[in-house]
């Protein structure tokens, strides 16, 4: 029996529109469709493409552990051995991947555990980060810019080195680490140069000027963003 | 007369599929449609879109040096004009832009002179920096990690130092600078783990071992990616 191939899809950042019509046509095509959900029931991945979704597709929901303190890596053995049944018996399986499925992405994971058992491919898709600067109207990097992109789960050290010598910059995964990003960023004077956006594309996104930002209630999903200074005349 | 609005529209990089839906319906249904051509006669960008252009939109070729040598600024006054002659008359503009319009876009110099004046929204595209990593199959930054974008144009020991501290990293704008790239990597030792790839997603994508590559007869279009070693378990 021909086995079914395996396709680790970016369905981008929020905005079901910013699916690629590649991403579109897999998953309104594909007999099994895999996402991950989360233990407090959150679901984002089928929510964007929740219209795309047709009664008659399999759907194979792949729980995490919503704390960061438990590994994640025994809910992924468990997520693709229900995938290569599938696989194995000539399914062909879509895995949703919010943002790109290459970069902090949850695909990469099962990519490692089945993709030299099975024909893979991976559809890139609009990462957050990147669609940041589109929603800020912010141009990023131009010519012989540095880009970096960082978490702010990183120590203070290691952020304040990283940043010292980039050019532009996205900083990630904000949450209750929005102080010290604050405190290096005032530090490296480059507080006046950043913006700050919340769920870029989702229809609870927010923008709002830095310096208003409440320091206690910030989201894992927000991104700081330093662009570039060049300007070329 | 209500003036039109002005669209930056990423259309990813190469492959139409890897439109996004949004980007689709805006380049099908505007009356004008802008783009950068080279004067050496290249224009990828409309090639890319050329099944989706209608034959009743208008079309607006933004001309720009192929010399680096010369400033391209004096090329996009001229069509940052001729956008807004559309533009104040009531007509949307797309202006389409290869890969993401502020990674490195053209669309960041038509923006800086048109988005103070009309109504404008930018469309985040695929980035062939990220559509590299999916072609690849390389997973390309986990949890921690971070990553820097850079130009191979810049020189060796600034590219030096800025690899030396990414987890991860992509190369891009290769082309004669191949052979110091290869250097700095052998150095750092990171020549191992390093992939190449020309041409992300184009019908012309050319992936091989780094190895194999001649320094001498390397594209532009060239990018070298140092995906995380990072292995959580």
């Amino acid at each position: 029996m021909t086995k079914g191939s395996l396709y680790g899809v970016g369905i981008g950042p929020g905005d079901p529109e910013l699916l690629t019509i590649k991403a579109h046509r897999i998953i309104t095509t594909v007999p099994v469709i895999a996402y991950p959900t989360m233990e407090n029931g959150k679901v984002l991945a089928r929510a964007i493409v929740a219209d795309f979704i047709r009664p008659e597709q399999i759907e194979v929901p792949m729980p995490l552990p919503f704390s960061v303190e438990r590994s994640s890596q025994p809910y992924y053995d468990i997520a693709a051995a229900k995938i290569a049944e599938h696989l194995q018996v000539g399914r062909d399986v879509a895995v949703l991947c919010e943002g790109d499925p290459m970069l902090y992405g949850s695909f990469m994971y099962i990519f490692r555990r089945l993709a030299d058992r099975f024909h893979t491919e991976v559809i890139p898709g609009i990462s957050s980060t990147l669609a940041s600067a589109a929603m800020l109207g912010a141009p990023l990097t131009f010519r012989n810019d540095v880009l970096s992109i960082m978490p702010a789960t990183l120590d203070a050290d290691t952020l304040h080195d990283r940043l010292a010598v980039a050019d532009a910059a996205i900083i990630i995964k904000l949450g209750r680490h929005f102080a010290k990003i604050k405190s290096i960023l005032q530090d490296l004077n480059l507080w006046e140069r950043a913006l700050y956006i919340e769920r870029a594309t989702l229809p609870n996104q927010v923008i709002k000027p830095i310096s208003e930002v409440d320091p206690d209630n910030v989201t894992y999903w927000a991104i700081v963003m330093i662009p570039s200074q060049t300007n070329p005349q």
